[in-house]
């Protein structure tokens, strides 16, 4: 299992440096490179060699409780990889690249006609993707499942339910308020000055630089070759000081978690991340529950104004908090607020869900997307590229993964409210700029156990209960509640 | 080939990543994932399949001299993979890494006894692999073939006579005149405006920034993942102008090599560098020939003055070109003037011959090492780490590595002396720092062939003759004669 690790950490390397240093030229060679070491990795977990490796493990005596989890977690990763035929995950993977390069010159014309035959060519492979994993309920559960353990649609729809019920009417108020003036955001923010604030922010959250660095890249992304090298990029937009700031705090919060994995797992279940869900869970409680709180920026607003003092010495902390917290419906998911966030990521879920029940069909799409985007955000959507044409995961054939990011910041709701609860000093630790207590919390609590819990038995063991997105929904109505009177 | 060869190539970006941009407590992991990525790749290439597919291959039709070529090689390759076992393999690694830690702790200690043991137990383990990988006349053969492919003591030792009978006087009466005054290289040179120089040198030789990049590391070299992704690596001393600038030429020489090798042989015989000695034939041609030539800073140095006119302003083109050729004895080998570095690697090649054909015990290898130094450099060497410790190659278990440096040089005074019959407007062209002619001369007639060719069949090729050391010579007379009158 280690030395599948490497070789996929491997590749992990390449992925970065293609975002990174990486000159042109290579681009092509880099990605058949990266695909060789993939396929190598793959090929070798899913031997028969393994599964013979696996089953004598099973029946070995004198093992620990953490091994044994190791053993029975790799043997549902193994059950998992073969069922998809390697002739069908290459086809698969085709089918993925043709569909990005579609993707991407439909954006270019703005026109997601363009898109349409590639996007049925995947869809038709995913569905059969559905057939060969097989389900229980629901064929878009055996999809959800490959990004989040165990999620279903049954699970999805009574929690989208809850969003509908309380979130759609409590924005729906807010959006009816006076508008917050956040043009002070928007000023010229110089490159190398953000840069040191962002390397300042990380070095504050306990962001280990001797076990990572941050770089450049266009799209920010964490990345990790073991817990001892875990990586994170940022973008900075000089007239935009948003940008860069809780993209770092964001990335910064998936960084701390893979740091936190224990590193005598390597390679296996218990020094894997648990989830994607959880995954965001980490990176949305830094940047939401944290970055965007008043209290994070009790002492670090001060420190910011000495930075800018051209863009921030006449706004207030009040005036920061506020604005940095403007709720405005956004056609694009990424600069989307903490709240309307959810909508999108809510009708993704339902498209993709009418999508694999067949109750949608491929020319419907469009017209239900736009709809949609009415009906919740209140906007009209004027182009497909801001539409439904705007983000890359369905080019790559990831249908089932945009519900991850909701279930990260509900998760994410729902362990600050424990921590605040078992760490009494956590608002006056935030406030001082010392996370100790907090990241030691979530590394004895989320971090270390890897893998060893399904997400919603880890958020049982961690909170004591079931995910419940009462704990967002007070979160939220809490802090906008203020905001917006 | 090309599956195994991009293992390797990743295996090789790890290996960049670790000298320029790792965080430094993934040095460990790193190394580990090297190591696994180093032996897969090994472990397929020297595989029962791999050469039942190259028999077949061998005896297949209507296959093209140069595929055949490829097989030949790439079989030549197989049978020198086979000849060492796994164990033998891993047991020598294993000595090498113990070997190494104890070369670093000599050198701090400086005291070479402290590397004694496990350099004579690396000593037997090579002495070992001369058995194995078998030889004709003397068990020093075997080791120098694996760098230098049919390299032989028969015919070192008549190369390495003529170094005697005429470089050693030459330099003697070098020695004996007045010395020149190179100070002005010692002046404070700033960081930056040394990196920008060394990068307008490399856009000005040639190399592609869109298929390769410079970075900072704590020793330059050159690393390629394909001829799509060549890098350089260099290192700045602000108080030493001289070795960013030679060192930059020097990679950049190796970097066109790789540059200009066929992508379409990628992972074949015909898509690799022909050997050592070839490869450090062009970095010496542009680093010597080239960048230490007057005609080189005909243009570059009026330039150079405008960038440090505060150090440069008073110093003449005349001037200028006599410092940067400054002949001057140093106990150490990259530190050296180009003429005194073949005493270097012939005292060098003595040791590792006397070693292997055992008529020098390792107890005596300092006293011969010192009384050396003394008879051809006229130096008296005060510390190990100044004399026999001051290079890694042993404590890698190279032997028969150091030859190949000398080889790249004699080698490149050949190919530059034809280069010069064949390109009459070569002097002009390099005056004008006009680069085109020759480096298209050095692709067509080098760098395109690949490992066709054995070394010194390929100097046959290219210059109608065997590798013959009076061309170093005629070189060095006329040079340096101009230069000492």
């Amino acid at each position: 299992m280690q030395s599948i690790a490497d070789v996929n950490y491997a590749a992990a390397l390449l992925h970065w440096d293609m975002e990174t240093y990486m000159p042109e030229k290579a681009a092509q060679r880099k990605g058949e490179q990266i695909s060789t070491l993939t396929s190598l990795a793959h090929k070798r977990f899913s031997s028969t060699k393994t599964h013979d490796l696996l089953k004598k493990c099973r029946k070995a005596k004198n093992i620990s409780d953490d091994d044994m989890t190791n053993i029975i977690r790799t043997l549902e990763d193994y059950d998992k990889a073969i069922k998809l035929p390697a002739k069908f995950v290459a086809e698969l993977s085709e089918a993925g690249s043709k569909a990005y390069v579609s993707w991407i010159e439909a954006r270019k014309q703005n026109d997601f006609s363009i898109f349409n035959v590639p996007l049925q060519k995947l869809i038709n492979l995913k569905k059969k993707e559905t057939e060969l994993t097989g389900y229980k309920a629901h064929p878009y559960d055996a999809l959800l499942d490959t990004f989040e353990p165990k999620c279903t649609v049954d699970f999805l729809d009574k929690l989208f339910l809850d969003v509908r019920k309380e979130l759609v009417p409590f924005v729906a108020n807010i959006r009816s308020k006076p508008e917050i003036d956040n043009s002070f955001l928007h000023k010229f923010y110089p490159k190398h000055k953000q840069w040191e604030f962002g390397m300042h922010i990380l070095k504050q959250m306990g962001y280990d630089f001797k076990a990572g660095r941050q770089d450049i890249s266009e799209h920010p992304f964490t990345i990790n070759f073991g817990p001892e090298d875990v990586r994170v990029t940022t973008r900075i937009d000089e007239n935009n000081f948003a940008n860069m700031t809780w993209s770092c705090i964001h990335e910064g919060g998936h960084a701390l978690y893979e740091q936190g994995l224990p590193g005598f797992e390597y390679g296996l279940p218990l020094g894997s991340a648990a989830s994607l869900a959880i995954h965001e869970s980490q990176s949305r409680l830094w940047e939401n529950m944290l970055g965007r709180s008043k209290d994070f920026w009790v002492t670090n607003y001060p420190y910011l104004q000495t930075i800018f003092p051209e863009n921030l010495s006449d706004i207030s902390l009040d005036q920061f908090y506020a604005g940095i917290n403007k709720v405005q419906a956004s056609p694009i998911r990424t600069e989307s607020d903490e709240l309307h966030y959810h909508f999108h990521v809510m009708i993704r879920y339902e498209i993709e869900k009418g999508i694999f029940e067949e109750s949608l069909k491929l020319s419907d799409l469009k017209d239900y997307w736009n709809a949609n985007y009415k009906d919740y955000l209140g906007l009209d959507i004027k182009s497909d590229k801001e539409g439904i044409l705007q983000d890359i995961h369905w080019a790559h054939g990831s249908f089932g993964y945009f519900p991850t990011y909701s279930l990260g910041s509900f998760y994410a709701a729902q362990f600050f409210k424990k921590a605040s609860e078992v760490i009494p000093t956590l608002k006056n630790d935030i406030k001082a700029t010392n996370y100790g207590n907090l990241l030691q919390w979530l590394r004895s609590n989320i971090h270390m156990e890897g893998r060893k819990y399904l997400p919603n038995e880890l958020c049982r063991k961690v909170t004591g209960e079931d995910l419940d997105f009462k704990y967002f929904m007070q979160y939220a109505s809490s802090k906008y509640g203020d905001i917006y009177k």
